[in-house]
């Protein structure tokens, strides 16, 4: 008899997705010529940067001859990569890392996923609530979580960090021992962001508790703000609690292309179970190389592309392309009074559910009303009951559209 | 104070291709001129087909423009690619698949390094010895394996089902309880396979013993012989108890370009602690969506590539490029009067070292005085001890000249 993963059990079903997925459905049904604007899901909708296709096109017709071909590739990534990342993500804001630190992978959800494995499995989770489910279902599978508690909607032993328009999103310290605190900024859903003193903070708390900071940067190139950290590693001592997760995802229209990097420095210590120095990194870089075997080498050299002058220039106006759909759903929303966050230094926009709204109750007045789909805020926990989540990542012209569908409703 | 997971200190280092490089360089350092050729690595290294390729820069190409772009896929893989597997690789056999049960991924490492984790982790686990040191080390990581035990070089929990020449690589049934088996035919490292009736014995202890079998099969396209069993689905009742792995790496040149498949039936059974059903599917399903995000597009466009006229008649000029290597390797050695096993179905020699040489020293002979690289076959287990390696990976040029050097070897 082959028993399972007990642990499986404890999972919530992707209610969220699919919920959504059935209302619209049922909608269309309804309404057979209603044209949806979806401002909903998180994926990109631009054409790739004509730097990184070339670079992809050159890499796929080198892969024509025995000469050129590239097989197998370090596991860690090409340090044609490598290189890129650290000399332009790091070392231009003045923070040093050696090659061995980054290990470039096929997407953040498999990194900040699989990074639980590598500690102890009677660590103490905690996470941002609203929260990306990612952090909390690995850990649930890893059996980390304890129950599920259907009265809070919440499991026994992860602990929740809340953010709401009351703390202005920004959580407060943990009150219990914790070992592994997630943090996401810029925020999805919420859109919001830490200042350098606000993040330091958390830096270290880190150092005083001996906790580990799992921190979720995937939308790092859409900061506007000067005082915003770009890297967690721009606060003093990070490099001792902090492992960061990178994605080119929505830095460059990558979602179908599939890349990233998670940064491990060599100054995390852990500890094993008779207190003896174990390097994070040695950890990291054993399970990489075991489970894992490389990024596409024409993904690759898609990636090192963006870091060319062309290629900035060009992932900086497709940055600003989405960003002015933020700003058009943000300045839209707050014209008509609606509380809105977010939408500054990211591409989310966060509103306050208008009359004390529930979440799913606004969804269906905006797709019912204004025949736009966007995520209810409880969807992602408890903290985002009456919240609701839009994002900038459609066209222009839909943006605009939905925007004005929503200044003519009746909030 | 942040503790680690205490299983990955049982680890062994990954001493084998460490120990090649070293002795590898050192040659080198002392012999500077001496021509190296490799029949090491177990990496291809043709140039891919054309009709990967065009289909690769089409998929590029639709990448660049907003009407034809594509974000997130399904992590399953696109059905494109899905239907072509089940109608080509197993339709074709008489095996019916449905979509879902067909997991298109970035490469079978992954797959069979990650299938352990939906499983209980006191489940008990068998290999073949020698192994695919993934099998074990991603159950090491997990806490299945016990401790490393130096005398025997083996994990005290781990079950392992020897393949010598004295059972012509064929191992016996397991005599103790077992719950997972990983099963590799075409075997890496041995090249050796099952017949129908053979693969048969194990199907049915599965199924009378209540255990699973994780049945990798990344050579599957080298298979030359008429009763070797190209999928483990062609016996009957082994959709209850088998999980296959598959990969486009060595199939078609994709080491570099990242594709593989992973079919878990519907059929499967596995039981929770309270005795009820869980299905196996559903589970890997669960983790597949939950820790990845598909496998890139325009990797999977090649993929698909495969399956068309042009590019089936490619594929098979490639896996006959390789067979005619393995077959020189294989005659030559044989011809001098060597025990050689494998490349009649997969690109993989084995053979037993002359005079009763330890694996080590026949590897020092083969380098000092052929100035060629191989495998130690003690690398892949204790019961390789005695065994060497070699692939059939090379330039056809590069082969008949090792072969010709060995042949003027005295052994």
């Amino acid at each position: 008899m082959t028993t399972i993963n007990q642990n499986y059990l404890e999972l919530q079903g992707s209610y969220l997705f699919s919920e959504i997925a059935k209302r619209r459905t049922a909608f269309i049904q309804n309404n057979p010529n209603a044209e949806i604007i979806s401002l909903g899901i998180g994926d990109v909708t631009r054409g790739l940067p004509s730097s990184v296709l070339n670079a992809m096109h050159a890499a796929v017709d080198e892969l024509a001859e025995p000469g050129s071909f590239r097989g197998y590739g370090p596991e860690q990534g090409y340090d044609f990569l490598v290189k890129a990342i650290i000399e332009n993500d790091y070392k231009s804001r003045g923070i040093d890392l050696a090659l061995h630190e980054v290990f470039v992978s096929d997407g953040s959800k498999c990194d900040v996923g699989n990074i639980q494995e590598i500690f102890s499995n009677d660590a103490i989770v905690a996470v941002q609530d609203p929260v990306y489910p990612v952090y909390v279902d690995t850990n649930v599978m890893a059996g980390r979580s304890g129950s599920f508690n259907p009265d809070t909607k919440r499991y026994n032993n992860i602990v929740y960090l809340e953010c709401t328009a009351e703390n202005q999103f920004k959580p407060s310290l943990p009150t219990q021992k914790v070992d592994l605190i997630y943090l996401c900024y810029p925020n999805n859903p919420t859109g919001m962001t830490l200042t350098k003193d606000e993040l330091k903070v958390w830096v270290d708390y880190a150092r005083e508790n001996n906790c580990l900071i799992l921190f979720d940067s995937a939308y790092e190139a859409f900061i506007q703000e000067k005082d915003v950290p770009h890297s967690i590693y721009e606060i003093e001592g990070a490099k001792e609690v902090a492992i960061e997760f990178r994605s080119f995802s929505k830095t460059a229209g990558f979602t179908g292309v599939r890349c990233a990097y998670t940064v491990v420095p060599r100054d995390i210590k852990g500890f094993d179970a008779a207190g003896n120095t174990v390097l994070v990194n040695d950890l990291w870089n054993r399970r990489h190389t075991t489970k894992f075997n490389g990024v596409s080498y024409v993904t690759q050299r898609g990636a090192a592309a963006i870091y060319s002058p062309e290629g900035k220039e060009q992932i900086a106006s497709l940055v600003n392309y989405y960003m002015t759909n933020a700003g058009i759903i943000r300045e839209g929303l707050a014209s008509i009074g609606l509380e809105v966050y977010g939408g500054v230094n990211a591409p989310y926009i966060w509103l306050k559910t208008p009359s004390g709204m529930d979440s799913w109750s606004f969804f269906d007045k905006l797709l019912g009303e204004a025949h736009i789909v966007g995520t209810p805020g409880v969807g992602f926990g408890q903290s985002g009951q009456g919240y609701f989540r839009l994002t900038a990542f459609g066209s222009l012209e839909n943006t605009e559209k939905a925007v004005d569908r929503i200044r003519q409703l009746t909030l």
